[in-house]
């Protein structure tokens, strides 16, 4: 690594830049390697229970956990060293993000103390492999109207779980097919006839023995996309019978007369609460994403990097892939772009770890805000992976369809990202909802709008502030030079202001077109529809320069002065690539003109053209040792 | 099927609409369908070894060989069976692809008489599996330079193959790791210490027994993202001889005495008429590329048209995902292409058979147009899967991951279209030099540009004509309303005028720019370089056109006129949404208003809202026997 890799990465591995450094060590290859070999789907089933055994042994997944818990309450450090594991098998980092994160995550944030002494510490040396079963075959993304029952029965102080349905069998569940003993099961409490809505119940689907519990019908996904590690499966629940302790009672609770207690009133407010500590997994996702699609990049990079094709004129050595601008454009502003998603994400974990640490003591708004994040990076991280790991996968040719060569399992593996732990279509709405209820205050009536009604199902209440670097944020916008000065594009401030007012006008107009749906004998669902396009673009908007914002952040934390030129220039390439991806609506709205949107597509060319000879330092600078990408694209032919 | 379904499939199915009858019946899922439970590599490849047998049987394979040499020479209705097999097993398709169209289209194309003789029986009864192997290890796109050498000796009038280093390796050869029998092997012909360029020369690589040849190394490239059927491996070869008539003959021959003679004198000349008989292989892709998209569009739009997520305000029952306009947004634009597709694809099969069944008689200017239409073709058509399947498996969530819904493998099969049979990148710079040929002659001095020089290496010298309905296309174009007419974004003219407006725009600024490699001492890699995103911008905006125009025609030749009707919104939709996406170019260049943008914008919402009820009968009207897409997504639950 030159020393200006080695800067950058110091910059890019943030916070929690010691546990990288110790996880590159204990996650090595050797142990956490996807297989060399192909093996059947019982055989990679089996490889990864056990290496989920041995994950155990290092200690990592105890940081999940607060101290009060038997864990270690490093909770950054934990999705952290998850986000490493998006490098090894990502089998296993499913594998172990539904067990520790999911699973223990539900009993840990929805449990109390009894299930906290009864379960975690056998959750945490994953000796009580668990499940998350939430989703449904006919529910996925509407969680709210699940199928499942668990009715209580005052004779035998016990909850009844059901399903009463096809659509409402638990589907998808990781863990169910082969190894779960347990489950984290979300259904309707149902105490004397009345629905008090979803709340999560602890049941056992095998015995110690691994036998299939009475009442319990597991069914197999069976070969998936990706992922083949991951066991998934369909639970059946026929009038299965636990004791009523069993419920994970944090937010509501069935006392031994069968009475229901909450300390949330509002229903709908009660889900989000309870849905609202599961964050950790979208952002666990997130990371994820972002290791895989930086370990895609180094391949495909490195590989451009020596591979050579067609001679040019007068020469004989042929011209080196990385060389040709097309090439360039295929893998550097996606390379800037996870330069950004990193420090957003990097960000997003700091800002989860000091909410949860707080534990009880949380700022509710503050709350709201990492969920919004959450799911607005989970959205950008997950289908900028896709689309990424994708345009790897072209950039290296046949090389880059074969398994061996590992692009091939990046991409399939990652694919699910982009619609499970929350359907990034539907995130993005959600992101949009939580700005709207900013944009309330200003607006007066929008509370009257069909999409509080509506949105009440489909989107969670959230509220998103400004970013951090508020201050450094705001003096760059103040000094950026008007909208046709003779600066370049490459003004930070120009960039900075663009991005926010695209995403203010988007904001504001959407508001106005919901307002239709105040007047009375309003079609809410019609005037919801019609928007919904519009709703997406504003949250992406949005996204973008929270993305933006944190990359600045992080420019202006870099202590390096080499560092921060280049990542400033790394930036440069993903607002200017970001600005020429959208530049028909910046045209259509007058915010750049027609000259302006030219130079923006020059100034990419040639930040591309500059970068070109730090290409290669800036994926050293991702910090991937060699060893875990071991592959044919990393060095020439002899 | 409803009568509209039945008529707009008529129109879809084209010149060869009997053939597809009967491929629809011949290739029944009982037989060429994947399995339905997962199997090994070597289970996997004996399938479809067996499976090419079977389809030996069917008798279709004999439709690629002309009459003159044991074949039915229905050229036409042989990428035609070709591509129904698209909704079979992609593996299949690919095997069959390799063996009949591409190892038998060398033998039938390059050879000569005793060539046919000899071999084309066993060929075309798939007696004799055979492999095509061009790519290198360190040359796929640039076949001109490949390594391997057939070099004559005197004394024992032979060949002598041999394979000069690790680059030089033949790789991911379909057909070689595991049934191949005999190779097509391109290799730098060489008599008397003189080279004459790329030849072909068939190479026995395995005995009657299976067993490997003497000199011949043969490798396995092991598991792939997809097509695990395929047997893809590497040929090395240590100085293998053959006899001198191995030579494929027809356009080099070496003589008894070791005379190189060819009736084309120019070596680049007679690579590329050596490359242009193959071109039928691009036109397959670009078809089976299409079957898969029509497979996964009809899986995911018919799922969307039964599924159900939240409840409206009010409502009980939870609303159809289709009916949501961003699912719409996501599939019915894609429908759209698909269907323009699918007509430029008819024409472009028509074109081909016209060209080929003429023989040595076929016209050259037709010949270079067909190259260029089918290399242009072929790479906006396998862009189109992947991103449409892409989209089609996220639009079915987690159902979309599960390997027995088809959509996963769909994809992964699916994904090496994009860069085999020459690289889309690579192929549109094809399609522009092509292009910029022709305008040689209005600028006079072009053939100075140092693209002449560098692109007689990477460019074949393709000519390409306006498209057909010529007189139709520019009645409409005639009778187009101004720039910012009343008249509104689907008038038809308006959009064909626009569509061609944009890419004579990017042809002679591209010219221009292209211009100053004539200038002396001009880096010549240089200037081409810093043309090469216009290239393909150009490329994309012609195969753009030809696609649209191709539509128009194929609505005209409707005879049913609620039929020529939904055909024409659809091609709305295509042309809008087209439009829309590159806006940025169009509002860049002041060819739309940012208030006819806008309107646009509102057409694609309005056309997607109009076609929504009859998006069923548009994927039944691809005609794809339900029973070859027996999955889940295709009903609702119980």
């Amino acid at each position: 690594m030159t020393t200006l890799a080695t800067a950058i990465q110091k910059s890019l591995d943030g916070r929690w830049a010691a546990l990288r450094d110790e996880a590159r060590t204990d996650l090595d290859p050797g142990r956490f390697a996807p297989p060399s070999e192909p093996l059947d789907l019982e055989g990679y089933r089996a490889r990864i229970a056990d290496q989920v055994q041995a994950l155990a042994a290092t200690g990592h997944p105890k940081r999940g956990f607060p101290k009060s818990m038997g864990g270690n309450g490093d909770l950054g450090g934990s999705v952290t060293a998850f986000e490493l594991l998006g490098h090894a098998d990502l089998s296993l980092m499913v594998k172990a993000g539904v067990h520790w994160g999911l699973f223990g995550g539900a009993v840990a944030n929805l449990g109390t103390e009894r299930h906290h002494t009864a379960y975690l510490p056998s959750i945490i040396d994953a000796s009580l492999p668990g499940c998350f079963a939430m989703s449904e075959t006919g529910h996925g993304s509407d969680v709210q109207s699940l199928g499942t029952t668990a009715t209580y029965d005052p004779d035998t102080d016990e909850l009844v779980v059901h399903t009463p349905d096809l659509r409402s069998r638990k589907d998808y569940i990781g863990g169910a097919a082969r190894d779960g003993r347990m489950a984290a099961v979300f259904a309707q409490l149902v105490t004397g006839g009345e629905s008090h809505g979803v709340h999560c119940v602890l049941v056992p689907i095998r015995d110690d023995s691994g036998a299939t519990m009475p009442g319990v019908t597991i069914g197999d996904c069976g070969a998936k996309e990706g992922l083949p590690g991951v066991d998934n499966g369909r639970l059946t629940f026929d009038q299965v019978r636990v004791p009523r302790t069993n419920l994970l009672n944090r937010y509501g609770d069935i006392d031994e007369h069968g009475t229901y207690t909450s300390p949330i009133e509002n229903q709908t407010r009660r889900f989000f609460t309870m849905l609202g500590t599961l964050v950790r997994g979208r952002i666990s996702v997130a990371g994820g994403a972002g290791a895989a699609t930086r370990s895609a990049l180094t391949l495909a990079i490195t590989y451009a990097g020596h591979r050579r094709q067609f001679a040019p004129p007068g020469g004989d050595d042929e011209v080196i892939l990385l060389d040709y601008r097309v090439h360039q454009r295929k893998l550097l502003p996606a390379l800037a772009r996870s330069y950004a998603l990193q420090f957003a994400q990097n960000e997003l974990v700091s800002l989860m770890h000091d909410v949860q640490s707080a534990g009880d003591a949380a700022d509710e708004h503050q709350q709201r805000e990492l969920e919004a994040r959450a799911a607005g990076i989970k959205a950008v991280a997950t289908t900028h992976a896709t689309t990424t790991i994708q345009t790897c996968r072209e950039a290296c040719g046949g090389a880059g369809y074969l398994a061996v060569n590992r692009l091939p399992a990046l991409k399939a593996d990652t694919d699910v990202f982009t619609t499970f732990e929350g359907d990034n279509t539907v995130l993005l709405q959600l992101v949009a909802k939580g700005l709207l209820t900013d944009y309330r205050d200003a607006f007066g009536d929008l509370d009257t709008f069909g999409m509080a009604k509506f949105g009440a199902r489909q989107f969670a209440g959230a509220v998103i502030e400004r970013t951090s670097a508020r201050g450094l944020i705001q003096r760059l916008i103040d000094s950026a030079p008007g909208r046709d000065s003779e600066k370049g594009p490459t003004d930070r401030g120009w960039q900075l202001d663009l991005f926010e007012d695209r995403e203010k006008h988007l904001l504001e107009t959407l508001a106005l077109r919901l307002r239709k749906a105040g007047k009375p004998g309003a079609d809410l669902f019609a005037v919801f529809n019609e928007s919904q396009d519009h709703v997406i673009e504003a949250a992406r908007a949005h996204v973008d320069r929270v993305i933006l914002e944190s990359f600045v952040a992080g420019i202006d934390a870099c202590e390096d002065p080499a560092a921060a030129q280049t990542l400033a220039r790394v930036c440069d390439l993903y607002a200017l690539s970001s600005i020429e991806a959208d530049k028909g609506w910046f045209l259509e709205h007058g915010r750049i003109t027609p000259a302006r949107s030219k130079q923006v597509t020059a100034a990419v060319n040639d930040l591309c053209a500059s970068l070109r000879p730090h290409a290669q330092e800036l994926v050293d600078a991702f910090g991937i040792p060699r060893e875990w990408l071991g592959t044919e694209l990393l060095a020439p032919l002899a």
